[in-house]
């Protein structure tokens, strides 16, 4: 297999090789048993080995950065900050390890003298759930791909690694993986503990969800794709799996009609650039937008398309998603109802993606669930609505989005509140007055929700709370204090904030004298 | 339909209706109206409302205790102590929802000044997921039924609740269901918030699996059952809905050489009492115990079988759970390499189970899986070990489990460490010289583990922890203090535990003045 660039138009120099089934069977046999000492590492030993890939990935340069470039066609400053972001993921996961309570340990002290029954010591923590499939996503070639969110946060979890390299970016993966296999050995993390794998994209992605040791799916990619894992997860093993799918999401926005009023150059700038950064390729790219009809709803509709014709088209990732972009955006302007605002397709020819706007109203999208397919790239739907009525029966039909936002002043916020008590149950965040593009990698952030955006609205795949993905918790029963993990000793040794007997706390566990009788 | 008593061999007065389709679809539509409202309903008026519940089931009075006594067959002792620890949970829920920390608020105060690109305010809590269908168990007609765990845990969580009643305790589900709906009512909850409808299982169970308003399920029964329920949840549903099903688990116990040279007769007892007790009807029966073989194994194998033999055969809680005992364990017996040390059917006649137990050697258990399928009764199956190797490896292949247990002096434990750490792989519950029945309502407790003991290891179905499976997280990105809600407000009204800027903290957020540059 070759790396094809569609800057360039021409293959790149390196020849990947895919895995044949036996290296597949064999890199997950490797990390069935590296799991048995990994799981017991310390966190301390995983924050150096998380910071350790950090570092390598760093020393790769100049050639990480030019070689993703012509790889994914995204511009090398972008690359540069998403290895920022790659690196600063890696080394946030090292300070939750350190830190250590996201284990949620929690401590019920025995209670010998309660009547009718006497209680046990219970103490409960949480503990690595095996080897994980992750897959990396063609659009974030460095921050969800080998090195990625997924990655980082199921090695913080002690759980050993095989990422299916996307085939867009061979050449980035094969530096990321060489980086994360010299961290790996020269913080003596046993062997098995990180591969990568190469090969044809469904064989390859069925073959790991089936084996039988691997114990959870990481994935961000195309509906079909992820539906395809979750299916397998559950119908073609013995033992379910989760598949935590990040697949599809449109990204409402809500243009509320005062802000419009004051701000409608601002706003129609705002959310063009939003639709366009990174040629739309981004799972947050608002792609359909809310508006009441009113005099000044035409003027924005003009205004944005004004905006986005001004974009010039740009490179797409790869062929095959530029090919998709067109025929999405086709299918949904053909859709009956659906009125083409700005259109084109200069620089199709060069894997291009040409910026789009389409308009519609609440009933035709009320009545139509297609219209809410994700159009990938630089592509937004206007849903004119006649009054709020309308708008909340818009809502209502909206399939579970990753974010949705309200652009709108304090007024608007005040009046249209129902409208926004609707979104958010259909969303995993919320955003007032910004646009949804541009992810923080933080303790808070919520990128996950409801189906279709993902197949499991309790997780997010950003952020450290990501960790949990990878976690079960697991019950200890009058342990005696030597045979506790540190995490649940009475002395708490690694000062970790724990729940004890229902109080938070960062104390000890002091034993009470037996009362006398 | 009329409830049929097995202690006394005939129907019990009242008939029973099963719910019509329309009566299912309308039950659900009430439970999606009425989530629009009772989702933002405060924590206090849902903690009076679980509150009231307990009260209401109190009032029951002892008509509650003779009717479930003679649907169950399970002594009114056992069935007066499950409704305190029915009603006691209800409380503790209530008591979690005043805390109200279990939001797990989490803040990431914007910083303005960031470079290269300034970072939002953040802030995450988590929300209810929406309408939850909750099916009742045959073995505990009241702590995992009607007002159960997952009951009081999605109420808790904000979710309304669709009861399916179990068959085998028609009028105890009928007695609990009005006391919630009178509760409700008491308490001004919206109409719709719980219902309980009755049917034939499996038809019953699809239509509500299967219907696109419902958001999840809590399921404790068979393994056939739960898969049944997982498979429909991610195969006949446009949108897959986790299944929280707790099926199947023998619950190993290995009893160490060291103790059983001290202590046979003990641990004899404990043992027998254990696989006894509720006519063996218990999740966490322990239905597999190891042993190594050595001068004393077959003195406590004969012990054991002793104190079995003395037990009397009890009443089981309906017939098809009897002939479905009797059937498994004679699937057991008559599988290749295994010796039955005691059996019998007296009783059997009369819907008894009576005690048997059996042994095999470790390399039979390790070459027949089947020797894993839970025989639910009070039944269990020994496995002798020739050493230590030979034990790893009957452990290496066990299934998923709600519990494991040791049992074994200090030295023993010391010894067989590695063997340990095999277990606590596989299950969700480790027990130090105890039994694995009787599950404490607390913060720790996880009552929960690998498949095929539940569908999704992450979660327990016991204990406050259990309300995470019916919430998902939403981010609120620069949303103004005043749309915020109270739990993620500045001035911390609710006094909430909360994760600021990565530290653990009750205290408000101080908003820094904006630095002069």
């Amino acid at each position: 297999m070759y790396a094809f660039s569609s800057l360039l138009k021409n293959n790149l120099p390196g020849e990947f090789i895919a895995a044949t089934e036996i290296e597949i069977h064999e890199a997950i046999e490797k990390a069935t048993v590296a799991f048995e000492t990994y799981r017991q590492t310390s966190f301390a030993e995983r924050a150096d080995f998380l910071e350790a890939i950090s570092e390598e990935i760093m020393q790769l340069g100049d050639a990480l950065i030019e070689r993703t470039h012509l790889e994914t066609g995204l511009p090398e400053a972008r690359i540069t900050g998403e290895r920022g972001r790659t690196v600063g993921q890696l080394r946030l996961f090292a300070s939750l390890l350190r830190e250590g309570s996201f284990v949620e340990a929690i401590i019920d002290t025995a209670l010998p003298e309660r009547k009718p029954l006497p209680r046990s010591d219970l103490r409960r923590m949480q503990h690595p759930i095996g080897p994980v499939a992750v897959f990396a996503a063609s659009n974030f070639p460095l921050a969800f791909s080998t090195a990625g969110g997924d990655t980082a946060s199921a090695l913080a979890a002690g759980c050993p690694v095989i990422v299916k390299a996307h085939s867009s970016h061979l050449g980035a993966n094969e530096l990321v993986a060489t980086a994360i296999i010299n961290a790996a050995k020269k913080c003596g993390m046993p062997d098995g503990v990180f591969s990568s794998l190469i090969g044809e994209g469904v064989l390859l992605g069925q073959q790991l969800v089936k084996h039988p040791q691997i114990k959870a799916v990481g994935f961000t990619g195309s509906f079909r794709g992820g539906m395809a894992l979750l299916k397998a997860a559950v119908n073609e093993r013995e033992e379910p799996i989760p598949v935590y799918a990040e697949m599809s999401s449109i990204n409402p926005v809500l243009v509320l009609p005062n802000k419009i009023a004051q701000d409608v150059d601002a706003v129609a700038s705002q959310l063009s650039a939003s639709i366009t950064l990174g040629v739309g390729q981004f799972c947050t790219n608002p792609g359909l937008l809310f508006v009441l009809k009113d005099g000044n709803t035409e003027t924005f509709i003009q205004r944005l398309a004004q905006a986005l014709q001004q974009v010039q088209p740009a490179t797409m990732l790869n062929q095959s998603i530029c090919a998709a972009y067109y025929k999405e955006r086709q299918q949904l302007l053909s859709a009956q109802g659906v009125e083409a605002v700005l259109t084109g397709d200069e620089g199709r020819e060069e894997y291009k993606g040409r910026p789009s706007l389409a308009k519609t109203t609440a009933k035709i999208f009320g009545e139509n669930s297609s219209l809410q397919n994700e159009v990938f790239g630089p592509s937004s739907l206007i849903v004119v609505c006649e009054d709020e009525n309308d708008l909340k029966s818009a809502l209502r039909s909206l399939h579970g989005q990753l974010t949705g936002t309200i652009i709108g002043t304090p007024d608007d916020l005040k009046r249209f509140q129902s409208c926004v008590d609707l979104l958010i149950a259909r969303v995993g965040r919320m955003i007032y007055n910004g646009v949804p593009t541009g992810v923080e990698v933080s303790h808070s952030m919520m990128h996950g929700g409801p189906f279709p955006a993902t197949t499991f609205a309790h997780f997010t795949s950003v952020g450290t709370e990501a960790i949990k993905r990878f976690l079960r918790p697991v019950c200890y029963q009058d342990c005696p204090q030597e045979f506790l993990p540190d995490q649940l000793k009475d002395e708490n040794p690694l000062g970790l904030m724990r729940k004890l007997n229902g109080e938070f706390t960062r104390d000890a566990v002091h034993q009470l004298e037996p009362v006398p009788r």
